[in-house]
């Protein structure tokens, strides 16, 4: 959970159910490009729109592409903390590296009620857990003093933090937290100069899909490369604002077939990109190959 | 889809499954006072953290306790289009008298993409269709502009709206639909007043616990008398600050076992009431019976 870690789609057909053997591949792809991790069933994999067992069936697959070629940290979040137990068994068991656990919500969550998820996580298995602070999704804000009061226990070690406010918010949230606890972001257009605030991790959608390319900006930001850093962001700017106007979950899903990947478009009622954005992303993939 | 709506939990045992019968009194209960309709599956009834399996069962019991003596709408929302179209079969096959459609989300959705999970509903089934508007729990807000296009959909017959700001909200509302067309309030606590403002349903959670009680305040609303509305609405204060503190999905899970029905607590990681909090709902519960 240090890094660059990829977060893949998974491929899907068009009624929204994965198309076996079309995870690995992108696994493979970020193996090849010597990624430090790969993200499977986060958002952009996902998680949310398949049922417990096609989760387990897409972990399984994943963890047989990777083997020791690259860690694979599985989201497990689900609505009931159950469910959410169940598939970090099932993740320990098959061989994962570690846990990424979103408090997904219907009802709103209280605090207590986050930390209840975390705790009963934690007790079914010795993986590390990352906590997953994505607002946008799972409609849950975390505040500083919980994510310190999630640090005491012991298997909860990283968080992955939404996109980056002002880059002081790095250094205050590692006063916040345990010496040693790993602070990654998300929101792959901030995430750069998350690096270069001193962030550990960078939790990647755009390295799920363009591993290399991202793998560059990533370790000139890790070395403080400045110069570099806007020089590469610069040739990724067309994609984070597609990112921005679509999501990277619909993003990469029309990016799947043009870049010679399994088609894929994400679960109805979330349509594919509309043609001229799709222009764009085929332009944006172009230039990223130059 | 028109007078008083009751929505009831779906009792679930400590592991968050249905309890097999336990919805069956809770719909007698309804049918007994004389309710317009009653609601299963509904946010209070917990549809989002039931599979696929769990919600026809819990449907099909429904229906069999109402038989003729009370129509039943059936919430079928879902993140996937296809399950909403097949949960939406299994009402009309099953002898639903109509359905409450939420635009659940994970990804934030766009209005188009909301308008085709309507459209693709729609085709699935003869039966009305409510807009489900609850932005608290779906995480998607509609505008006027979206439910008047939604309204041209022939089966798109009523809105369960969010609390009611201003009491001009319903006629504002009622002018930007077509003429029939059928709008409701849901948050009890502002529905007496949608009510005497001209709202045609009151959606109420606290109408799947204390039908005969609620119902006497919605006839007054209806009725137009504000006074006998004041009186009746009082007695039902404390309930409706335990509703704005828990949510009624907890306040009602907790009321179960009280009120000598099925007893029940919500899916973890929700949490039941705090103690201090159970001690106002006895006591409100008690009030309520004089």
């Amino acid at each position: 959970m240090r890094g660059l870690s990829g977060f893949p789609i998974t491929p899907t057909d068009p009624d929204g159910d994965p198309v076996p053997g079309a995870v690995a591949p992108l696994i493979r792809r970020m193996a090849d490009a010597g990624l430090d991790s790969a993200g499977v069933l986060g958002s952009t994999g996902g998680y949310a729109y398949l049922t417990e067992t096609q989760r387990r069936d897409v972990l399984t697959e994943a963890l047989d592409a990777a083997g020791d070629r690259i860690p694979v940290i599985a989201g497990i979040g689900a609505l009931r903390a159950d469910m959410a137990a169940r598939l970090a068994r099932h993740a320990a068991d098959s061989g994962a590296a570690g846990l990424l656990l979103a408090p997904m919500s219907y009802a709103p969550l209280f605090e207590d009620e986050v930390f209840d998820l975390f705790a009963r996580v934690a007790d079914a298995s010795d993986l590390p857990i990352c906590i997953y602070n994505n607002p946008s999704t799972t409609h849950f804000t975390f505040s500083t003093a919980l994510l310190a009061r999630l640090a005491t226990i012991p298997t909860v070690t990283a968080v992955k933090m939404p996109l980056l406010g002002d880059a002081s918010e790095v250094a205050a949230l590692r006063a916040a937290m345990p010496e040693g606890f790993l602070i990654g972001y998300s929101a792959d257009w901030g995430c750069p100069a998350a690096l270069l605030a001193g962030a550990d991790t960078w939790y990647s959608v755009a390295g799920g899909m363009w591993p290399a390319q991202t793998l560059e900006l990533a370790r000139a930001a890790q070395a403080g490369d400045r110069a570099r850093v806007a020089e590469l962001d610069r040739r990724f700017e067309p994609i984070w604002d597609l990112f921005r106007r679509f999501g990277g979950f619909r993003t990469c899903h029309a990016a799947s077939g043009p870049m010679g990947l399994t088609p894929s478009r994400p679960p109805a009622p979330l349509r594919p990109l509309p043609d001229d954005a799709m222009a764009s992303l085929l332009a944006a993939i172009e230039a990223l190959q130059d």
